[in-house]
């Protein structure tokens, strides 16, 4: 028997607000770790990444690190698409659960892990409920550093933020709730939050 | 008059413990800021980059992205080395600094800035007193992502961390003065400090 993932599609999230795209280098500096979501032929998928890095301002462009045992990179490779987001600090196990788990021997994986899915209008690959941030990315092919380093570059072709953390080009951590802080995986279920803000 | 700038170097900080290559990824893994440092030539110079990111586990590699308007990036193509370095939180300053101002039109930024540089043994390429950790990096050589992205590759052949924040492998900002945390830029002079510990 093929087990084929259900599709669990959620409403947009309320506070999700277009980010300028040249800003959005701006969603990825502080070095966060991100969940990356991609779709194909119906089946979507999410997993998460500590190695995502801006690339470029404009047109922005990221870097992703996507090892070749996962599904997500199968069809981030089929559609040429996937999405970085941000999740927040609620949402720490759930990061911790899809980094875990392959929908290759985990096919219900995000149901089992509570992901809820949607989708910004006119654009197929899915996005994770509850982060930070979004940005949509179409691969910039690069085949050696695919295959050689597990790298992939994309560029961001649209983006959004909660705007309760997120507003006017700039993070306001400092004034939400730590729910919604950003995160920074390290190792063995251990992160760090996006902590105080500095100012020089 | 071509003005040659200065060595300023200092003794080994006193917290200066070696990492094994295993556990280097965990250096760079949440996302920090870094300054990097690069000498050839008898010319050394260090900038600061806010897009450095793991690539590996083993052996440890990284990426890191390098104008080709820095005289740093020049000097890690001359010598085909380079070190990253996690600025703390008493550094910010000191990192908006040389990040801001070049060699080329400010020869003398580094001693202007106040950064000492050390040596650890056996390397040539000079390292930045005060960071919270260090990867001593050979680059490997790919024209396409330098000349195209910008874009560097370094296997990591060395690296420490000061023992007051990362020992037995792990980060312990918790448990260590806030002037000792790492730094996550985002633009016009604003960082977040590495922030709570969060476990799953």
């Amino acid at each position: 028997m093929t087990a084929t993932p259900a599709r669990i599609h959620a409403m947009q999230p309320t506070h999700f607000t277009p980010v300028p795209l040249d800003k959005a280098y701006r969603l990825l500096n502080h070095g966060p770790t991100v969940l990356v979501s991609a779709s194909h032929a119906g089946e979507d998928n999410a997993m998460a990444a500590a190695w995502a890095c801006a690339l470029d301002f404009a047109p922005p462009k990221v870097t992703v690190v996507l090892d070749k045992a996962t599904r997500t990179r199968e069809l981030v490779e089929a559609s040429g698409q996937f999405a970085l987001q941000l999740p927040t600090q609620a949402m720490a196990a759930l990061t911790v659960a899809v980094g875990t788990d392959s929908a290759k021997t985990h096919p219900d994986k995000l149901r089992q892990h509570g992901v809820q899915l949607f989708h910004a209008p006119g654009h197929a690959t899915p996005l994770v409920q509850g982060c930070a941030a979004w940005l949509l990315c179409r691969v910039i092919p690069e085949p050696h550093n695919q295959q050689a380093y597990d790298l992939f570059i994309g560029e961001v072709v649209a983006a959004w933020a909660d705007d309760r953390v997120f507003r006017n080009g700039h993070w306001e951590f400092d004034t939400a709730p730590d729910a919604l802080r950003t995160l920074h995986y390290v190792a063995g279920g251990q992160f760090y939050a996006t902590g105080a803000s500095v100012r020089v």
